[in-house]
């Protein structure tokens, strides 16, 4: 295949203008010509993640959105308040690419034999911009996708399933035995219970609503509690009696949940006590954060004694404190098993232009469970 | 001296009932004959520290408080809520003693070389049941006082002077290097001063009113932030940018204080940052959380990135953690400095049945600033 320029395409950015407002709007940029060890991915897929919609949509109040511009290259606006403005000091004015992963072909390879290597491969990339038609990246960077696998099915090949993959690390690391898992029904989560279920670890689902029990139960779940019964909390308690489990991650962050978590903890660690602890079990009790479902505050009664902690958890710092060696053992694992243990389900396909339209972002801007959008960034200009 | 027997002396007791009553009372205990490794000690002062309250109130409302008996020997009964209930099933229907620490004079000893050394000695003692006019304890548990210090001035050798030293181990331990304390005006954030001082170590101070602001710069505090003030957090930051402290020991518990230092931290710390990062700051920035002045909930807007982390600290697990060789340096520490870096000053001095008068529980339940007691179980007895 020859090594033809490519030479420009589309890019989705996001910019917080120093008046309080965000621009969400598409740019044409040059296709670089690769270096000896890069290559050229033409990006057929990438998830709108959680984690995404953080440098998107940069806090705006998205039911200000309004839309401007012609079809194929829209304008969108939104108002951001002035609390938040201030967390948004260090990007103002800042064109900012969006898109921590994605996958598609590689159509153009620098000099080395590395790069040459992939021609044609579909793989699986991370590391921002990937909301662009193509994207310049190492071919080390590059996780080969098994033969017949499409773009579609690889374009969630990292954030979701290294995040999953983490926290049972994390949960080894530190000592617990067992987890629980919150906003556990989502995509995320699914794949936490099939990991789970095939290394035998002891997971602890909480869902919000009563279909999402019936999801998990469908892949073969064993603890699903749902926080909207009445009986949660006995519920919760039992199964972390069953589990043993001491840690938990948490998608929701806002409210009353994480308190919750370590409250049914310290029921459950004292019901195997021998005395009265003055300051409660000696267990240690831990909640990761790790997203923002709920933006609200965080709040929690300290009824679970003197061991406990709550903190955020990222899948980055975690992949650099593990090191590169241990993170390509994970990532291997993903590409083995992308179409069973980390297949990802999505709502909707769309083009870059169609992630700009308001009744979409009125859809995936929800983070619902079970509403999780694909862009296509060449999606009807091929 | 002759080992002649000792009898018997009063003991305070706690009981949390059955029916949801809190009984506080003094009941007569046979003091036993010392082993050979032990001693009996004559407590003649023992504070009442915040970290005694729990365990002597119960999560009483001591407003409801009401006293029966005769003047040498009253019961107080008080009424606990349900919801407390809950949390004190593990100590139904005991009689608890009380009392962390103490000072007194051994008065009876093993026949061991090692406590046959102590007869006479003012030693500092740690172990629980020192709201006791006889306390029996291993010899090696005795920390000699030096020449000339009173048990009123040795009093309080352990809970105040090993957590102010533990926050500065934890510190070092943990790669911080600078702390944050709040309650700072209190005995024991007075003591970390000196430590700090004396030690080199940036210290940030947070007081709830003005006058507090004046005891610390008065013993030399560089630092001093008033959370009433209307530039608190500006204060704050300021002191949190001079010198760099990432960890903050929170005395308060309740209420918004903890989320507020992990937002002044942040802030802080993206002064420094060269490019904007989605995630917050890389710093970790953590609060722990070693006392409950107010029982409310806490609430926090997560608005300091995710790199962060709340907990418990507990000076016992701290010790356990260090070893034995490590708490004894800190031990003799306190005690050569106990005159001066771990001097404690108390309100006023109570008997046994002066610490149960409803008056004397109305000042000392309020654990406010500089209103703190110190129980002689032998006062007015000898």
């Amino acid at each position: 295949m020859a090594n033809t320029s490519l030479g420009a395409g589309l890019q989705l950015r996001s910019t917080v203008k120093k008046d309080g407002l965000l621009d969400l709007s598409l740019t044409t940029v040059p296709t670089p010509e690769p270096k000896p060890e890069e290559v050229i991915v033409r990006i057929d897929a990438s998830p709108i993640n959680p984690s995404d919609q953080g440098l998107l949509f940069g806090g705006a109040d998205m039911s200000t959105a309004r839309i401007s511009g012609p079809a194929d290259s829209p304008v969108v606006t939104a108002n951001i308040s002035p609390a938040v403005m201030k967390a948004m000091a260090g990007r103002l004015d800042q064109s900012l690419p969006v898109g921590n992963e994605g996958a598609g072909v590689v159509v153009q390879a620098g000099t080395s034999p590395a790069a040459q290597a992939l021609m044609g491969k579909t793989v699986a990339i991370l590391g921002g911009s990937m909301y662009s038609q193509y994207r310049c990246i190492k071919a080390v960077q590059c996780l080969v996708l098994p033969p017949g696998t499409t773009a579609a099915e690889g374009a969630s090949c990292f954030v979701n399933p290294l995040t999953a993959l983490g926290m049972v690390e994390t949960m080894r690391a530190q000592g617990h035995t067992a987890l629980v898992h919150t906003a556990a029904a989502s995509n995320l989560g699914q794949m936490l219970n099939k990991i789970c279920i095939k290394d035998s670890v002891g997971l602890v689902n909480i869902v919000r609503k009563r279909e999402h029990v019936d999801i998990l139960k469908k892949i073969g779940a064993t603890h699903v509690c749902d926080s909207s019964s009445p009986t949660f909390m006995d519920d919760l308690t039992e199964a972390l009696v069953t589990t043993g489990a001491t840690v938990a991650f948490d998608a929701i962050g806002g409210g009353k949940l994480a308190g919750q978590i370590l409250t049914a903890m310290e029921v459950a660690a004292n019901r195997t006590a021998k005395e009265y602890s003055r300051y409660g079990s000696t267990t240690h009790k831990q909640v990761y954060i790790y997203g923002g479902l709920d933006r609200g505050p965080t709040e929690f009664n300290r009824t679970f004694g003197m061991a406990w902690g709550i903190g955020g958890w990222l899948l980055t710092p975690f992949l650099q404190k593990i090191g590169f060696e241990a993170a390509q053992q994970l990532r291997e694992r993903v590409a083995a098993e992308i179409r069973t243990t980390f297949a990802s389900t999505y709502t909707k396909e769309v083009s870059l232009a169609g992630a700009l339209q308001l009744e979409e972002i009125a859809v995936y801007g929800k983070q619902a469970t079970g509403e999780k959008y694909l862009i296509n960034p060449n999606k009807g200009l091929r």
